[in-house]
């Protein structure tokens, strides 16, 4: 991935606003901007960057996949054992060697939301005066370039096909985690289309007319029924970058309530993605569908915003939501998936992954919405 | 899962200490102590706990699945909608709420490696002082109680039999992904037995001489070779409880340095597991291990610690580090993984986990380590 123009606006912010050095913590921002990405961060990892250096403080275990994987010129290497000079056993210790260079009074940039109170003790106590980046930095990631949605593209791509491969499966007495598993498997099959690539993956498919309200659950082993309701949903991502797809479907029969629900959610996400274009705000286009649900008397349970960006983050800035203001520019990417959530009628959302373009909004993720297609 | 014991335990370390409030912010400690476990964070989740009240700072996507799961006395819903009151629409908003009930100079209890500069900033501009809980939750979740201890245990049923099963599958040709594949799918398989749990898994399998030696990369399309080693790991957590499972494996024959570096990390697995017991210190355990990959001249490979605690988190305190004193209890749950990464030779790490008990360590995976169970 090509993180050196990023680093360089990430010193351009740093130089507008007198930081000498910037300590980064969130590990997306930290992928982001030096392409390390860790399997766990039990272990922390610190991105520090000044004028010069592009730093990392990693554990010994990360040292050759740092080596193969990030710009960084400097690696800190702490170790878990004192053959290799026991004073540097923790990120803290070479934390203190980074900072040592830098007088009391240095402005520092650092993520206010995400750097530990802990962190924030030690920079504090070095005499430094601490300047919040979490904006400047979410701002960078709102636009993606064309390496980014090639690769949300691809990643469109693999997720369709297996939302796909689960609806197919769709029956009653199939469990949720087994509809899961039907897509997960064609995804691992896909895979070898990508030699070298990293896949993570998340399916839910809460069911019924208890589960189904409850827009963010894992899958369980409960069985479908006859009739029932799932709101299926599934984001892939290839390389660390994301696409979303989700749908609302029966196996049997829907209820006159559900058909009206379903219609109204139907016709939310359509007026959304109708409306979505670079230069409207984001709520302008969370205020479409929430009309649509308040033309239809079920406002009150349209609980969630109409959509978010999305990229290295599952969930991340911009959001379509009813009080961001922002104007919406090319190079955005966007999940629209308003939705609405009826104890004893069920949930109803579908989520699809658009990037904004200023010849107009181009689909991310393709399968049917209408209903005909979605009762199984 | 019965958290009320656990909030009482925290009420009693608060009362010692004067401390009046308790703000909860790491995800971890959040499901220990009150049993919602969310997909996602990236709408944030605050748990504040006095002597009287549980209260949970919830987006209104969580509303259904909190009342559910969380003993939590007082629901505080932010709303991404002006419905509710346009005033309430984040969780900084109710944690005003919270606070505003305690005067200027309240001891606050935070846990300083999670709580963010920000949230940090908004406590201390109500005048509180903030005392740090790390170490005393950590230490609650050291030992574990029976049921933690029985969910851990089926949880390495689970995590043995996919092991196995995806060891039954090493070949030649046949990619890391897909090696990782057929264990997952016998888990999902398996899920059948447990209605109504959660299922979450993690599997990989870097190989060959230039990715075994990386202990955390992501599996990918690598095709094995002839003669390939593997270090196939897989960590699986039932209802949110981990166990943990790695052997290294030959896919044809090992060369001669590769047998005694194999032998060298078996070898100091199991003198790990037979030091491990009630009584005897952490680091003692590293030691143990350390020795024979120093009887092998093998221990500048060795570049992380033995083992460590597992439960809800998939790395938890306590760490078998070389630099940590503490004496090990009954009810303690550590993975013992000793291993090596040898440039042109490749890594060796087996893993198990163990539960220690009085009447002796109790094996919680299963999986024959020595080399003619692992060369196919």
């Amino acid at each position: 991935m090509q993180t050196k123009n990023r680093v360089d606006n990430l010193r351009a912010i740093m130089e507008e606003s007198n930081i000498d050095l910037s300590i980064i913590m969130n590990v997306e921002n930290q992928y982001y901007l030096n392409g390390l990405k860790a399997i766990t961060y039990s272990r922390p990892i610190v991105l520090a960057i000044d004028s010069k250096n592009l730093s990392l403080i990693i554990p010994s275990l990360e040292e050759n996949h740092a080596k193969e994987k990030t710009d960084a010129n400097e690696l800190y290497i702490y170790h878990e054992t004192n053959l290799y000079g026991g004073d540097k056993k923790s990120y803290l210790d070479y934390l203190e060697t980074v900072i040592s260079q830098y007088p009391n009074g240095t402005r520092v940039g650092v993520e206010f939301s995400s750097l530990s109170l802990k962190m924030a003790n030690i920079l504090k106590e070095a005499g430094f005066e601490l300047i919040n980046l979490d904006h400047k930095i979410a701002e960078m990631r709102f636009i993606k370039n064309d390496e980014e949605i090639e690769m949300v593209q691809e990643a469109g791509k693999l997720v369709s096909l297996a939302l796909k491969k689960s609806l197919e499966n769709a029956q009653p007495g199939i469990t949720e985690m087994e509809l899961d598993r039907h897509g997960t498997q064609l995804l691992f099959e896909e895979m070898d289309n990508y030699p070298d690539a990293t896949l993570d993956y998340f399916a839910m498919s809460p069911s019924g007319l208890e589960r189904s309200i409850m827009p963010h659950v894992f899958s369980n082993t409960r069985k479908l029924l006859t009739n029932d309701i799932v709101v299926h949903s599934r984001q892939v991502a290839l390389n660390g970058y994301r696409a979303e797809c989700e749908r609302t479907f029966f196996v049997g029969k829907p209820t006159d309530k559900q058909l009206d629900a379903f219609k109204a959610a139907y016709e939310a996400q359509l007026v959304a993605m109708e409306k979505i274009a670079v230069g409207v705000t984001a709520k302008e286009v969370d205020e479409v569908a929430r009309n649509i649900f308040q033309q239809y008397n079920l406002e009150k349970y349209c609980i969630h915003r109409t959509g978010h960006g999305i990229g290295i983050g599952l969930h991340e800035e911009p959001s379509l939501r009813f009080d961001n203001d922002l104007v919406l520019q090319e190079g955005m990417i966007f999940t629209i998936e308003p939705g609405i959530y009826i104890p004893g009628v069920g949930g109803f959302r579908h989520s699809d992954t658009v990037v904004l373009t200023n010849e107009g909004t181009k689909l991310v993720t393709e399968y049917p919405r209408e209903i005909e297609h979605l009762i199984f």
